[in-house]
């Protein structure tokens, strides 16, 4: 019935045919010699695309020459962690909530020890991050994972004296910029300390996972050693696709794309808000700034895993905040709700199907 | 000039309708479920092409469940080391002449000791193989990189006792198998013990670098392992690729594209030949049964990097053996000439303009 499945975006919006307007345009124009193995930070023409682009759109200090395209953000964390453990960095820390499964596997990956941090609602505790004795960190500042929140300014720049101070690495993971529903897109952090940074984007989230093509915006310092480690880990990432992208970004159509995903996800949120006003209105609904997934609180008490696999049996997929916590045990009830690749009906059906769970007050039946 | 550079097809013949075309329709025919994070192991569509061509072609015993679909040739080495490493593997042997750079690189990511084993003229010395105490090595059977032999009937079977015995794991680069001049193409070691060889695949040669693909065939105690590394490196080869090129297969135009190149190639090589023969008629000329390179034997006490250096003077760019050598010093002095991105009259000219050099005998100016 709906799937409130988080990470994905709305898969059937995809826009092919200005996807394939753009690989025909990019191939019609590209010089034999790209044919052949490239630049391994990735094609110029699109780094000079992106470089112009995430200044103009997220405030970075982007330098085409410090850029490294790269296969989308996993492959991106695990290029950065590996460089830095090549550097003696021993401990990368990370939100909590957050990602502690991608985090922790590429950490692993790269011989680091990976520590939580704990998030409270001006984002991550910089204070509890010093305390970890951690040289390098993941944060989602634009909009935290999965709570939603933004770090607050003066977190922000308690963030990056931090890691002037310890010499330490911010890797951002510069997550949902392009989706706000409350105001201007907040900046990347990059664009605060260009030399300690390496801000992380992809197109996932904008255009389809399946595109598999991301970027690493890299302190100077550590452009070459990120390029090196992608040569040897690939090769580079397909020239095509980069050129593609390039020319869907400089013809407006990259943009267009999002304004129009912009207000099917707005009308997404307000469905999913409308439901839930309805059927659970006492329940608790926060991180709704931006992106495309919402957390909801459950009443004290509730069981996640219960929820859940009953409105599994209702056919509505709902997912626990539990997948998202360092430890799980003790910490209050969510559910982390996606609305990206879910229509309005399914929605408003969804919501009202599991809305005694929600609530935990029992279903009544009929009018 | 010319540039005899190898390890480069012929960019310029890369068939860029067909391959916009495969794209059309493989967008045109994909699932709104395919836009999303796809199986680590790839698209099942081109899975299934892959093993049908991979055993109809190349004689392997190729099973959809077992290839992991990855970014060409070097990502596919660094994941199967990887993996080996994990499961305890600690050396691996690689073949001299061979790839040492990119061996080594590969190993020393993957924490794996380097190490070298003669080739002779029926392929690697299993002997010397066995006698190092690696548990896996990388090998060229189908046609020797750099010396395009072909590994012997008698020594493919010695390769899988050895590996057998040893509870090791064959990694087989199958290079240049698509472009055979004398009789059909050698098949895959992999055929012949499928649980012992990782063989690993790419269009590069075929059709260019720059699209990053290729594929492994998997033991199948190692698909898991593999996927889930190729998971976690990033997450999966981009998806529209993948069926873009399961249609190119399915329609038969990969096939043509093969057959135009073989014309190409196997013309460039006569132009080669008959340069060689009228510039220089003795030198010794050998790895010509396949691909797109031929070894020539300068003569005895000629320096590589002199006669590398003065061809350079005259826009002729030469490239020596020593690269291909794990222990250069003191080893005959030899010319790798890579002819599949020089055009026949570049061919002609390049090896007039040279011929003293290669022969060692001074230039006689005019008629």
């Amino acid at each position: 019935m709906a799937d409130f499945r988080w990470g994905v975006p709305h898969l059937g919006a995809f826009p092919v045919r200005d996807w394939l307007w753009a690989t025909r345009e990019a191939a019609g124009a590209m010089p034999t010699a790209e044919f052949d193995y490239g630049d391994p930070r990735g094609s110029a023409v699109l780094r000079e695309v992106l470089a112009g682009y995430l200044r103009r759109v997220r405030s970075a200090a982007a330098d085409p020459g410090h850029i490294v395209v790269c296969n989308g953000y996993a492959q991106g964390l695990g290029l950065a962690l590996g460089v830095l453990a090549e550097g003696g960095v021993r401990t990368v820390a990370f939100e909590d909530p957050g990602s502690p499964a991608t985090v922790g596997a590429a950490a692993a990956a790269a011989g680091l020890h990976a520590v939580p941090v704990p998030v409270d609602e001006h984002g991550i505790d910089v204070h509890a991050l010093a305390a970890t004795g951690a040289r390098a960190v993941v944060v989602t500042p634009a909009h935290q994972w999965p709570t939603g929140v933004a770090l607050a300014p003066e977190r922000r720049l308690a963030l990056i004296e931090w890691a002037r101070r310890r010499d330490a690495v911010i890797i951002e993971d510069d997550y949902d910029a392009e989706f706000r529903y409350d105001r201007e897109p907040v900046g990347a952090l990059q664009g605060l300390a260009p030399d300690r940074v390496v801000s992380l984007g992809t197109v996932s989230k904008s255009l389809a996972p399946a595109l598999r093509i991301g970027w690493m915006l890299c302190p100077p310092a550590l452009a070459e050693p990120l390029a090196g480690r992608k040569y040897r880990s690939d090769r580079g990432t397909p020239t095509l696709d980069q050129l593609a992208l390039a020319c869907l970004i400089r013809s407006g159509r990259f943009d267009r794309h999002l304004r129009r995903m912009r207000a099917t996800y707005a009308a997404r949120r307000t469905a999913l808000l409308a439901a839930l006003a309805e059927h659970a209105p006492a329940l608790p609904v926060t991180g709704l700034a931006a992106g495309f997934h919402a957390v909801a609180q459950l009443p004290a008490g509730a069981d996640e895993r219960h929820v859940i696999a009953a409105a599994r049996a209702r056919s509505v997929g709902l997912y626990g905040m539990s997948d998202c916590r360092a430890s799980p045990a003790g910490a209050p009830p969510q559910l982390v709700l996606g609305f990206g690749d879910v229509g309005i009906r399914a929605i408003t059906d969804g919501i009202a199907a599991v809305a005694d769970l929600l609530t935990g007050r029992p279903r009544t039946s009929g009018p």
